[in-house]
Protein backbone atom coordinates (compact mmCIF):
# COMPACT_ATOMS: atom_id res chain seq x y z
CA UNK A 1 0.00 0.00 0.00
CA UNK A 2 3.45 2.13 0.71
CA UNK A 3 4.73 1.34 -2.35
CA UNK A 4 1.76 2.26 -4.42
CA UNK A 5 0.50 5.26 -2.30
CA UNK A 6 3.86 6.67 -3.05
CA UNK A 7 4.73 5.72 -6.37
CA UNK A 8 7.26 3.72 -5.50
CA UNK A 9 6.79 0.73 -7.26
CA UNK A 10 5.58 0.41 -11.13
CA UNK A 11 3.25 -2.69 -10.15
CA UNK A 12 2.94 -4.42 -7.25
CA UNK A 13 1.73 -7.86 -7.79
CA UNK A 14 0.32 -9.64 -4.53
CA UNK A 15 0.35 -13.81 -4.05
CA UNK A 16 -2.18 -15.27 -1.06
CA UNK A 17 -3.74 -18.61 -0.73
CA UNK A 18 -6.76 -16.56 -0.34
CA UNK A 19 -8.41 -15.05 -3.47
CA UNK A 20 -11.09 -13.18 -0.64
CA UNK A 21 -7.93 -11.35 0.97
CA UNK A 22 -6.45 -11.02 -2.44
CA UNK A 23 -10.12 -9.02 -3.83
CA UNK A 24 -9.74 -6.87 -0.87
CA UNK A 25 -6.21 -5.83 -0.92
CA UNK A 26 -7.34 -5.10 -4.38
CA UNK A 27 -10.00 -2.91 -2.99
CA UNK A 28 -8.00 -1.41 -0.38
CA UNK A 29 -5.32 -0.18 -2.90
CA UNK A 30 -3.00 -2.24 -1.37
CA UNK A 31 -1.82 -4.14 -5.09
CA UNK A 32 -2.52 -3.88 -8.49
CA UNK A 33 -3.03 -7.52 -8.72
CA UNK A 34 -3.54 -10.36 -6.98
CA UNK A 35 -2.56 -13.84 -7.45
CA UNK A 36 -3.00 -17.56 -6.07
CA UNK A 37 0.25 -19.12 -8.23
CA UNK A 38 3.60 -18.00 -7.25
CA UNK A 39 4.14 -18.20 -10.61
CA UNK A 40 2.62 -14.29 -10.79
CA UNK A 41 6.00 -13.08 -9.25
CA UNK A 42 8.09 -14.43 -11.92
CA UNK A 43 8.64 -10.68 -13.33
CA UNK A 44 9.33 -8.98 -10.69
CA UNK A 45 12.56 -7.73 -9.72
CA UNK A 46 11.95 -6.69 -5.93
CA UNK A 47 10.07 -9.51 -3.64
CA UNK A 48 8.62 -9.50 -0.39
CA UNK A 49 7.86 -12.47 1.38
CA UNK A 50 5.48 -11.51 4.22
CA UNK A 51 4.17 -14.78 6.01
CA UNK A 52 4.21 -15.58 9.96
CA UNK A 53 7.56 -16.34 10.75
CA UNK A 54 7.18 -20.48 11.10
CA UNK A 55 6.25 -21.19 7.46
CA UNK A 56 8.64 -18.72 5.64
CA UNK A 57 11.48 -20.88 4.98
CA UNK A 58 8.74 -23.23 3.41
CA UNK A 59 7.22 -20.27 1.28
CA UNK A 60 10.09 -19.29 0.34
CA UNK A 61 11.60 -22.64 -0.85
CA UNK A 62 8.25 -23.12 -2.63
CA UNK A 63 8.71 -20.13 -4.65
CA UNK A 64 12.39 -20.30 -5.37
CA UNK A 65 11.99 -21.32 -8.90
CA UNK A 66 9.65 -18.53 -10.38
CA UNK A 67 12.09 -15.73 -8.39
CA UNK A 68 14.26 -14.23 -11.18
CA UNK A 69 17.67 -14.22 -10.92
CA UNK A 70 18.67 -11.15 -10.63
CA UNK A 71 15.80 -9.83 -8.20
CA UNK A 72 16.85 -8.66 -4.79
CA UNK A 73 14.72 -10.80 -2.35
CA UNK A 74 13.42 -10.06 1.25
CA UNK A 75 11.45 -10.89 4.21
CA UNK A 76 9.36 -9.61 7.10
CA UNK A 77 9.17 -12.10 9.21
CA UNK A 78 10.15 -11.14 13.16
CA UNK A 79 12.79 -13.59 13.73
CA UNK A 80 15.14 -13.65 11.38
CA UNK A 81 18.37 -16.89 11.96
CA UNK A 82 16.64 -19.42 10.49
CA UNK A 83 14.66 -17.65 7.81
CA UNK A 84 18.08 -15.65 6.77
CA UNK A 85 19.92 -18.86 6.82
CA UNK A 86 17.40 -20.01 4.17
CA UNK A 87 17.37 -17.18 2.44
CA UNK A 88 21.03 -17.42 1.54
CA UNK A 89 20.90 -20.88 0.59
CA UNK A 90 17.62 -20.34 -1.99
CA UNK A 91 18.71 -16.67 -3.56
CA UNK A 92 22.35 -16.41 -1.80
CA UNK A 93 23.73 -12.81 -1.47
CA UNK A 94 20.42 -11.37 -3.47
CA UNK A 95 18.98 -12.10 0.07
CA UNK A 96 18.49 -9.56 2.58
CA UNK A 97 16.29 -10.33 5.52
CA UNK A 98 14.34 -7.77 6.97
CA UNK A 99 11.83 -6.87 10.24
CA UNK A 100 9.70 -4.16 10.12
CA UNK A 101 9.29 -2.85 13.72
CA UNK A 102 5.94 -1.23 12.97
CA UNK A 103 2.22 -2.47 13.34
CA UNK A 104 0.24 -3.37 15.87
CA UNK A 105 -2.19 -6.00 17.68
CA UNK A 106 -4.18 -5.83 14.52
CA UNK A 107 -3.77 -7.95 11.90
CA UNK A 108 -4.54 -9.06 8.12
CA UNK A 109 -4.84 -6.88 4.67
CA UNK A 110 -7.79 -4.57 6.35
CA UNK A 111 -5.03 -3.66 9.06
CA UNK A 112 -2.69 -2.32 6.56
CA UNK A 113 -1.91 1.99 5.94
CA UNK A 114 0.03 3.42 3.68
CA UNK A 115 1.98 5.29 6.12
CA UNK A 116 2.43 2.76 8.77
CA UNK A 117 6.03 2.25 8.47
CA UNK A 118 6.80 6.35 8.84
CA UNK A 119 9.65 6.70 11.53
CA UNK A 120 9.79 3.06 12.27
CA UNK A 121 12.65 1.21 12.57
CA UNK A 122 13.11 -1.71 9.98
CA UNK A 123 15.43 -4.47 10.55
CA UNK A 124 18.13 -5.13 7.59
CA UNK A 125 20.24 -8.23 8.40
CA UNK A 126 24.15 -7.60 7.15
CA UNK A 127 24.77 -9.49 4.22
CA UNK A 128 27.04 -12.89 5.48
CA UNK A 129 28.15 -12.95 1.70
CA UNK A 130 29.05 -9.91 -0.36
CA UNK A 131 30.02 -9.42 -3.67
CA UNK A 132 28.16 -7.55 -6.43
CA UNK A 133 24.94 -8.60 -6.43
CA UNK A 134 24.49 -8.67 -2.65
CA UNK A 135 25.62 -4.74 -2.73
CA UNK A 136 22.71 -4.60 -5.15
CA UNK A 137 20.31 -6.24 -3.43
CA UNK A 138 21.09 -4.69 0.15
CA UNK A 139 21.08 -1.25 -1.58
CA UNK A 140 17.82 -1.73 -3.67
CA UNK A 141 16.32 -3.51 -0.61
CA UNK A 142 17.48 -0.52 1.80
CA UNK A 143 16.01 2.29 -0.35
CA UNK A 144 12.76 0.47 -0.43
CA UNK A 145 12.85 0.74 3.33
CA UNK A 146 13.91 3.91 3.46
CA UNK A 147 11.23 4.90 0.41
CA UNK A 148 8.06 3.98 2.90
CA UNK A 149 9.65 6.22 5.41
CA UNK A 150 11.55 4.04 7.67
CA UNK A 151 14.50 3.97 9.19
CA UNK A 152 16.69 1.05 8.32
CA UNK A 153 18.51 -0.14 11.31
CA UNK A 154 21.75 -3.25 10.02
CA UNK A 155 22.31 -6.21 12.63
CA UNK A 156 23.47 -9.80 12.20
CA UNK A 157 20.49 -12.08 12.04
CA UNK A 158 21.83 -13.43 15.81
CA UNK A 159 21.50 -9.94 17.63
CA UNK A 160 18.37 -9.13 16.06
CA UNK A 161 16.76 -12.00 17.65
CA UNK A 162 18.68 -11.33 20.24
CA UNK A 163 17.41 -7.68 20.51
CA UNK A 164 13.57 -8.56 19.33
CA UNK A 165 13.22 -11.32 21.83
CA UNK A 166 13.96 -8.18 24.34
CA UNK A 167 12.01 -5.39 23.20
CA UNK A 168 8.89 -6.74 21.51
CA UNK A 169 8.56 -10.77 22.08
CA UNK A 170 9.41 -10.18 25.38
CA UNK A 171 6.57 -7.35 26.36
CA UNK A 172 4.62 -9.91 24.05
CA UNK A 173 5.18 -12.21 26.62
CA UNK A 174 4.13 -10.19 29.53
CA UNK A 175 0.61 -8.65 28.16
CA UNK A 176 -0.41 -12.21 27.20
CA UNK A 177 0.50 -13.14 31.05
CA UNK A 178 -1.09 -9.86 32.31
CA UNK A 179 -4.10 -11.06 30.53
CA UNK A 180 -4.62 -14.43 31.89
CA UNK A 181 -4.08 -12.59 35.29
CA UNK A 182 -6.45 -10.28 34.89
CA UNK A 183 -9.06 -13.04 33.21
CA UNK A 184 -8.20 -15.20 36.50
CA UNK A 185 -8.75 -12.58 38.66
CA UNK A 186 -12.55 -12.86 40.71
CA UNK A 187 -12.36 -9.01 40.08
CA UNK A 188 -11.47 -9.09 36.16
CA UNK A 189 -14.67 -8.74 34.68
CA UNK A 190 -14.87 -5.24 36.43
CA UNK A 191 -11.16 -4.20 36.13
CA UNK A 192 -12.04 -2.18 32.78
CA UNK A 193 -13.88 0.11 34.88
CA UNK A 194 -10.87 1.03 36.57
CA UNK A 195 -8.64 0.63 33.39
CA UNK A 196 -6.13 3.79 33.46
CA UNK A 197 -3.28 4.19 30.92
CA UNK A 198 -1.08 1.83 32.56
CA UNK A 199 -3.55 -0.96 32.18
CA UNK A 200 -4.61 -0.09 28.69
CA UNK A 201 -0.95 -0.06 27.31
CA UNK A 202 0.20 -3.66 29.43
CA UNK A 203 -2.86 -4.91 28.03
CA UNK A 204 -2.88 -3.83 24.22
CA UNK A 205 -0.53 -6.57 22.28
CA UNK A 206 -2.46 -9.14 24.52
CA UNK A 207 -5.13 -8.60 21.66
CA UNK A 208 -2.15 -10.06 19.39
CA UNK A 209 -3.19 -13.23 16.91
CA UNK A 210 -2.79 -16.10 19.11
CA UNK A 211 -1.50 -18.03 16.29
CA UNK A 212 0.95 -15.61 14.95
CA UNK A 213 2.82 -14.95 18.01
CA UNK A 214 2.88 -18.93 18.78
CA UNK A 215 4.48 -18.78 16.02
CA UNK A 216 6.93 -15.71 16.84
CA UNK A 217 7.78 -17.10 20.50
CA UNK A 218 8.51 -20.92 19.04
CA UNK A 219 10.67 -19.46 16.25
CA UNK A 220 13.12 -17.78 18.74
CA UNK A 221 12.98 -19.76 21.71
CA UNK A 222 16.24 -20.67 22.77
CA UNK A 223 17.49 -16.67 22.45
CA UNK A 224 13.99 -15.64 24.28
CA UNK A 225 14.30 -18.07 26.95
CA UNK A 226 16.81 -16.12 29.39
CA UNK A 227 15.50 -13.64 28.49
CA UNK A 228 12.06 -14.16 30.23
CA UNK A 229 14.25 -15.90 33.37
CA UNK A 230 16.18 -12.85 33.50
CA UNK A 231 12.99 -10.67 33.95
CA UNK A 232 11.35 -13.66 36.22
CA UNK A 233 14.63 -12.61 38.10
CA UNK A 234 14.04 -8.74 38.18
CA UNK A 235 10.10 -9.75 39.30
CA UNK A 236 11.20 -11.77 42.12
CA UNK A 237 14.00 -8.71 43.55
CA UNK A 238 10.81 -6.43 43.79
CA UNK A 239 8.67 -9.68 44.82
CA UNK A 240 11.13 -10.25 47.97
CA UNK A 241 11.67 -6.55 48.51
CA UNK A 242 7.80 -5.98 48.94
CA UNK A 243 6.76 -9.31 50.67
CA UNK A 244 10.04 -8.22 53.19
CA UNK A 245 8.37 -4.51 53.84
CA UNK A 246 11.52 -3.58 52.78
CA UNK A 247 10.77 -0.21 51.47
CA UNK A 248 14.49 1.05 51.15
CA UNK A 249 15.62 -2.57 48.68
CA UNK A 250 12.02 -1.42 47.12
CA UNK A 251 12.49 2.39 46.15
CA UNK A 252 16.25 1.28 44.59
CA UNK A 253 14.69 -1.68 42.97
CA UNK A 254 12.29 1.56 41.00
CA UNK A 255 15.73 3.50 41.08
CA UNK A 256 18.80 3.41 38.16
CA UNK A 257 16.95 1.34 35.70
CA UNK A 258 17.61 4.13 32.83
CA UNK A 259 18.67 2.22 29.57
CA UNK A 260 21.95 1.21 29.71
CA UNK A 261 22.67 0.78 33.31
CA UNK A 262 23.60 -1.96 35.12
CA UNK A 263 22.76 -0.75 38.66
CA UNK B 1 -6.35 23.73 37.76
CA UNK B 2 -9.81 22.20 36.55
CA UNK B 3 -11.77 23.57 39.06
CA UNK B 4 -10.64 27.22 38.52
CA UNK B 5 -10.56 26.41 34.18
CA UNK B 6 -14.19 25.65 34.49
CA UNK B 7 -15.19 28.06 37.16
CA UNK B 8 -16.15 25.48 39.70
CA UNK B 9 -14.63 26.64 42.82
CA UNK B 10 -15.34 30.75 43.89
CA UNK B 11 -11.39 30.14 44.86
CA UNK B 12 -8.64 27.24 45.23
CA UNK B 13 -6.54 27.47 48.14
CA UNK B 14 -3.04 25.19 47.79
CA UNK B 15 -1.20 24.27 50.96
CA UNK B 16 2.23 22.64 50.32
CA UNK B 17 5.26 22.12 52.13
CA UNK B 18 6.80 24.10 49.38
CA UNK B 19 6.72 27.58 48.97
CA UNK B 20 8.41 27.84 45.19
CA UNK B 21 5.52 24.77 44.52
CA UNK B 22 2.72 27.49 45.67
CA UNK B 23 4.32 29.80 43.50
CA UNK B 24 4.85 27.44 40.41
CA UNK B 25 1.24 26.79 41.06
CA UNK B 26 -0.19 29.98 41.09
CA UNK B 27 1.78 30.93 37.97
CA UNK B 28 0.03 27.84 36.05
CA UNK B 29 -3.32 29.29 37.13
CA UNK B 30 -3.61 25.73 39.08
CA UNK B 31 -4.99 28.22 42.72
CA UNK B 32 -5.36 31.37 43.78
CA UNK B 33 -4.03 31.20 46.38
CA UNK B 34 -0.80 29.52 47.97
CA UNK B 35 -0.09 29.05 51.70
CA UNK B 36 2.62 27.28 53.91
CA UNK B 37 -0.12 26.45 56.89
CA UNK B 38 -2.96 24.13 57.45
CA UNK B 39 -4.64 27.13 59.32
CA UNK B 40 -5.27 28.89 55.64
CA UNK B 41 -8.04 25.86 54.95
CA UNK B 42 -9.84 26.60 57.96
CA UNK B 43 -12.64 28.58 55.14
CA UNK B 44 -13.01 25.92 52.91
CA UNK B 45 -16.37 24.41 52.10
CA UNK B 46 -14.60 20.98 50.14
CA UNK B 47 -10.83 19.98 50.93
CA UNK B 48 -8.96 17.40 48.81
CA UNK B 49 -5.89 16.17 50.47
CA UNK B 50 -3.56 15.11 47.74
CA UNK B 51 -0.37 13.92 49.27
CA UNK B 52 1.39 10.70 48.22
CA UNK B 53 -0.41 7.61 49.87
CA UNK B 54 1.76 6.74 52.24
CA UNK B 55 1.50 10.07 54.56
CA UNK B 56 -1.80 11.18 53.77
CA UNK B 57 -3.17 9.74 57.41
CA UNK B 58 -0.04 12.05 59.25
CA UNK B 59 -1.27 14.87 57.06
CA UNK B 60 -4.74 14.63 57.64
CA UNK B 61 -3.83 14.27 61.50
CA UNK B 62 -2.13 17.33 61.46
CA UNK B 63 -4.55 19.19 59.83
CA UNK B 64 -7.59 17.94 61.08
CA UNK B 65 -8.36 20.54 64.01
CA UNK B 66 -8.43 23.55 60.83
CA UNK B 67 -11.37 21.53 59.02
CA UNK B 68 -14.81 23.48 59.14
CA UNK B 69 -17.14 21.58 60.64
CA UNK B 70 -19.71 21.05 57.97
CA UNK B 71 -16.89 20.97 55.03
CA UNK B 72 -17.23 17.80 52.99
CA UNK B 73 -13.63 16.14 52.61
CA UNK B 74 -11.66 13.88 50.54
CA UNK B 75 -8.31 12.41 49.16
CA UNK B 76 -6.45 11.03 46.17
CA UNK B 77 -4.87 8.20 47.00
CA UNK B 78 -3.87 5.52 45.47
CA UNK B 79 -4.67 3.09 48.44
CA UNK B 80 -7.68 3.21 50.17
CA UNK B 81 -8.06 0.97 53.35
CA UNK B 82 -5.84 3.01 55.78
CA UNK B 83 -6.89 6.33 54.85
CA UNK B 84 -10.20 5.46 54.86
CA UNK B 85 -9.93 4.48 58.28
CA UNK B 86 -7.95 6.97 59.27
CA UNK B 87 -10.53 9.91 57.32
CA UNK B 88 -13.65 8.02 58.57
CA UNK B 89 -11.96 8.88 62.26
CA UNK B 90 -10.84 12.44 61.94
CA UNK B 91 -14.02 13.27 59.84
CA UNK B 92 -16.96 10.81 60.40
CA UNK B 93 -19.23 10.51 57.55
CA UNK B 94 -18.18 13.81 55.85
CA UNK B 95 -15.08 11.45 54.60
CA UNK B 96 -14.99 10.32 51.07
CA UNK B 97 -12.07 8.58 50.04
CA UNK B 98 -11.41 9.68 46.42
CA UNK B 99 -8.68 7.76 43.63
CA UNK B 100 -8.61 9.74 40.34
CA UNK B 101 -7.55 6.48 37.74
CA UNK B 102 -5.77 9.52 35.59
CA UNK B 103 -2.27 10.88 35.31
CA UNK B 104 0.92 9.67 33.66
CA UNK B 105 4.36 8.74 34.89
CA UNK B 106 5.13 12.51 35.16
CA UNK B 107 4.40 14.55 38.92
CA UNK B 108 4.79 17.71 40.08
CA UNK B 109 2.44 20.72 39.45
CA UNK B 110 4.38 21.53 36.11
CA UNK B 111 2.37 18.15 34.88
CA UNK B 112 -0.98 19.46 35.40
CA UNK B 113 -3.55 19.65 33.24
CA UNK B 114 -7.02 21.54 33.24
CA UNK B 115 -8.30 18.55 31.06
CA UNK B 116 -6.51 15.14 33.10
CA UNK B 117 -9.84 13.95 34.37
CA UNK B 118 -11.97 14.27 31.23
CA UNK B 119 -13.16 10.92 30.65
CA UNK B 120 -11.12 8.96 33.46
CA UNK B 121 -12.75 6.39 36.23
CA UNK B 122 -12.40 7.89 39.41
CA UNK B 123 -13.43 5.75 42.54
CA UNK B 124 -15.53 7.02 45.68
CA UNK B 125 -15.48 5.06 48.52
CA UNK B 126 -18.90 4.11 49.63
CA UNK B 127 -19.50 5.33 53.31
CA UNK B 128 -18.99 3.11 56.20
CA UNK B 129 -21.74 5.21 58.06
CA UNK B 130 -24.83 7.22 56.50
CA UNK B 131 -26.60 10.13 57.70
CA UNK B 132 -27.55 13.65 56.40
CA UNK B 133 -23.58 14.61 56.48
CA UNK B 134 -22.45 11.59 54.86
CA UNK B 135 -25.11 12.30 52.30
CA UNK B 136 -24.10 15.79 51.59
CA UNK B 137 -20.52 15.15 51.54
CA UNK B 138 -20.69 12.07 49.01
CA UNK B 139 -23.44 13.82 46.59
CA UNK B 140 -20.57 16.91 46.96
CA UNK B 141 -17.65 14.84 46.49
CA UNK B 142 -19.57 13.09 43.60
CA UNK B 143 -20.44 16.26 41.83
CA UNK B 144 -16.86 17.86 42.12
CA UNK B 145 -15.88 14.61 40.16
CA UNK B 146 -18.46 15.04 37.42
CA UNK B 147 -17.53 18.73 37.01
CA UNK B 148 -14.28 18.27 36.12
CA UNK B 149 -15.26 15.37 33.65
CA UNK B 150 -14.53 12.53 35.87
CA UNK B 151 -16.56 9.03 35.82
CA UNK B 152 -17.32 8.64 39.43
CA UNK B 153 -16.82 4.87 40.46
CA UNK B 154 -18.41 3.59 43.57
CA UNK B 155 -16.35 0.51 45.87
CA UNK B 156 -15.82 -0.17 49.20
CA UNK B 157 -11.97 0.80 50.51
CA UNK B 158 -11.52 -3.47 50.09
CA UNK B 159 -12.34 -3.94 46.66
CA UNK B 160 -10.88 -0.64 45.50
CA UNK B 161 -7.34 -1.94 46.52
CA UNK B 162 -7.51 -5.26 44.97
CA UNK B 163 -8.73 -3.81 42.00
CA UNK B 164 -6.17 -0.81 42.03
CA UNK B 165 -3.55 -3.57 42.36
CA UNK B 166 -4.68 -5.39 39.53
CA UNK B 167 -4.61 -2.84 36.57
CA UNK B 168 -2.31 -0.15 38.04
CA UNK B 169 0.24 -1.78 40.60
CA UNK B 170 0.63 -4.74 38.72
CA UNK B 171 1.35 -2.99 35.62
CA UNK B 172 4.01 -0.51 37.40
CA UNK B 173 5.73 -3.03 39.42
CA UNK B 174 6.12 -5.31 35.44
CA UNK B 175 7.12 -1.96 34.08
CA UNK B 176 9.40 -1.47 36.74
CA UNK B 177 11.06 -5.06 36.61
CA UNK B 178 11.07 -4.96 32.75
CA UNK B 179 13.19 -1.75 32.97
CA UNK B 180 15.75 -3.25 35.14
CA UNK B 181 15.55 -6.52 32.75
CA UNK B 182 16.46 -4.06 29.44
CA UNK B 183 19.41 -2.29 31.96
CA UNK B 184 20.71 -5.76 32.71
CA UNK B 185 20.84 -6.55 29.08
CA UNK B 186 24.46 -6.43 27.10
CA UNK B 187 21.88 -4.92 24.39
CA UNK B 188 20.10 -2.89 26.48
CA UNK B 189 21.94 0.31 25.66
CA UNK B 190 20.90 -0.16 22.13
CA UNK B 191 17.16 -1.67 22.74
CA UNK B 192 15.94 2.17 21.66
CA UNK B 193 16.82 1.76 18.61
CA UNK B 194 14.98 -1.32 17.80
CA UNK B 195 11.74 -0.29 19.91
CA UNK B 196 8.29 -0.06 18.68
CA UNK B 197 4.67 0.18 20.40
CA UNK B 198 4.91 -2.69 22.86
CA UNK B 199 8.55 -1.57 24.17
CA UNK B 200 7.47 2.39 24.27
CA UNK B 201 4.08 0.90 26.24
CA UNK B 202 5.61 -1.46 28.61
CA UNK B 203 8.29 1.33 29.49
CA UNK B 204 6.01 4.02 30.27
CA UNK B 205 4.88 4.13 33.71
CA UNK B 206 8.90 2.90 34.54
CA UNK B 207 9.35 6.32 34.17
CA UNK B 208 7.16 6.98 37.50
CA UNK B 209 8.22 8.50 40.50
CA UNK B 210 10.35 5.51 42.76
CA UNK B 211 9.50 7.86 45.80
CA UNK B 212 5.93 7.57 45.25
CA UNK B 213 5.45 3.72 44.23
CA UNK B 214 7.54 2.54 46.25
CA UNK B 215 5.11 3.80 48.71
CA UNK B 216 2.25 2.82 46.70
CA UNK B 217 3.50 -0.39 46.53
CA UNK B 218 4.27 -0.92 50.60
CA UNK B 219 0.69 0.57 51.66
CA UNK B 220 -1.00 -2.16 49.27
CA UNK B 221 1.52 -4.65 49.91
CA UNK B 222 -1.26 -7.32 51.45
CA UNK B 223 -3.74 -7.27 48.53
CA UNK B 224 -0.89 -6.71 46.14
CA UNK B 225 1.66 -9.61 46.69
CA UNK B 226 -1.27 -12.61 45.66
CA UNK B 227 -1.52 -10.69 42.59
CA UNK B 228 1.94 -10.60 41.68
CA UNK B 229 2.47 -13.88 42.60
CA UNK B 230 -0.89 -15.32 40.35
CA UNK B 231 1.10 -12.87 37.17
CA UNK B 232 4.26 -15.07 38.15
CA UNK B 233 2.26 -18.34 37.71
CA UNK B 234 0.76 -17.14 34.47
CA UNK B 235 4.16 -15.85 33.42
CA UNK B 236 5.96 -19.60 34.39
CA UNK B 237 2.78 -21.38 32.66
CA UNK B 238 3.89 -19.69 29.44
CA UNK B 239 7.94 -19.71 30.12
CA UNK B 240 7.42 -23.78 30.31
CA UNK B 241 5.08 -24.46 27.19
CA UNK B 242 8.29 -22.49 25.53
CA UNK B 243 10.54 -24.14 26.97
CA UNK B 244 8.93 -27.73 26.12
CA UNK B 245 8.53 -26.13 22.17
CA UNK B 246 4.39 -27.43 23.31
CA UNK B 247 3.31 -25.27 20.54
CA UNK B 248 -0.45 -26.42 20.88
CA UNK B 249 -0.11 -25.45 24.75
CA UNK B 250 1.47 -22.27 24.15
CA UNK B 251 -1.30 -21.12 21.70
CA UNK B 252 -4.04 -22.10 24.30
CA UNK B 253 -2.48 -20.00 26.90
CA UNK B 254 -1.98 -16.86 24.31
CA UNK B 255 -5.93 -17.20 23.93
CA UNK B 256 -8.80 -16.90 26.09
CA UNK B 257 -7.45 -14.18 28.02
CA UNK B 258 -10.64 -12.54 27.41
CA UNK B 259 -11.48 -10.21 30.18
CA UNK B 260 -13.42 -12.04 32.88
CA UNK B 261 -12.70 -15.57 30.84
CA UNK B 262 -11.64 -18.38 33.51
CA UNK B 263 -10.32 -20.50 31.02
Amino acid sequence: MALRALGIADRVVGVDRDAEVLARAVALGAIDEGSLEFASIAAADCIVFATPAGILPEVMERAASFVRPDAAVTDTGSVKQRIVQAGERLFGARFVGGHPMAGSEASGVDAARADLFEGAPWVLTTAQTSGSAGAFAAARIGSLVVAVGARPVYLTPGVHDHLAGLVSHLPHVLSFAFARTVAADPGGAIAMDLAGGSYRDLMRVSHSSPELWSQILIENRDLLLPIIASFETSLHSLHSALEATDTGALRSLLTGTEKGSLN
